[in-house]
């Protein structure tokens, strides 16, 4: 089994509006990345955001990111994003994202752990996430 | 009677967040500032847009932009962001603004004509702007 | 001959990180997709604007745009962003960009026109664009 | 001697450029709120960043940030975001910044760690930070 065996990867293709003027990623933006990258995994599951909050009634929020930043992205590099649950409750679930450049294994530019809370849509009160996006369910 | 007469102006700081890495402003932020100058000379006029929205029944929607680009703003720049109504109808404003960068008069760093739209809240449907935002009301 | 029988296009999907508490397309974005399809037409052409840059010595800057909005895109829309060069002259050229939602056809959203200029990435003057980017060429 | 005696506070407006379809903040623009603070910090303590790679050949970047959200900031929202050094090393200092909303008190809305290197503005190899930024220097 490889290390990479439950990782789901997206592309990510970086333009200028990405880079800031110290010539490289702007870091605040590796935080999108990662969503677009839980967004397609999510939708790889058969599911839709918005169509969760119109049908489901729940909503996900982001309750904690850790981010380490060791290699810099640059203009016209081609990302590969990873999403993995590491940890998951009743109500919340931890990823584990990593973004490479060059392919899914190397060079590692960026780590994250994103803490993600379901909500009820309308209360905002903490609920349940459906079974069928979690680890093992 | 000066040119600037009627016009009011917003600073504006720019940060690494605003740049690229062509060392320069990214140049659809500029419609970042103009909106910014709008917001804070509505404001000054005492109108807020959440509670024109809660309110009075009515939002603001860009219909459209022309932006011309003279010379670029840098990290650490200081700007000053013009705002004034050149023309007005009962359902749509055009604003010409003006950014510039030592002081209000020079150099011009970006010209915009931005109309916008009044429309009902919740019909989306075109609405009379206050009178009050109007000038010569 | 279709209408569209010139015009490159290029995929888009709206993620949280677009999107305004309006609950649409925060309208600033649809200059970074613009771009973004920009940007694949060159490379479609064999052109990577950094290298352009080291081995040719030239870059593009953005001199003037105008956009028209049509309809607002929301979250999870997948767009559909076209680019056609329809004015060229040695130093600058302009380029007709539509934004569809669907398909390449309807609904459209968005227009701009965007004028772009070739300049010296030593001097920042004019300069004549590569003859293999122009149409006819 | 009060919580808040070393902390210096910065204050920002939110724009709907901040917001997002879920009718809030979106999450990843609280790390340009913390650098804008830190980046007002500097200066007053009379330090501007482009004089610092300039004319002593350093920049600093950011390593690692964990955040954590407790309320979200809405449209209008005016904040106060807190600066402070809570730890530091020759190469590398840690802060911790903290986002309030209708006062420098409360309510808590986001806080943050975030460690930032300073490095050789021309090797990127890591240099002593100024000793004038440091606390207790």
């Amino acid at each position: 089994m490889s290390e990479h065996s439950d990782r789901f990867f997206w592309p990510v293709r970086i333009y200028y509006e990405d880079t800031d003027s110290g010539g490289v990623v702007y870091y605040a933006n590796y935080l999108k990345y990662m969503e677009r990258a839980r967004t397609e995994w999510l939708r790889s599951l058969g599911f839709e955001q918005d169509e969760l909050i119109a049908k489901e009634g729940i909503l996900f929020a982001v309750r904690s990111v850790q981010l380490d930043y060791h290699l810099p992205a640059q203009f016209n590099d081609h990302l590969h994003v990873g999403v993995e649950i590491v940890e998951s409750g009743h109500v919340s679930v931890t990823f584990d994202q990593r973004i490479y450049r060059d392919d899914e294994r190397r060079p590692l530019l960026c780590t994250g752990q994103v803490r993600i809370a379901c909500l009820d849509a309308v209360t905002f009160r903490p609920k349940r996430f459906p079974e069928a996006l979690l680890p093992n369910a």
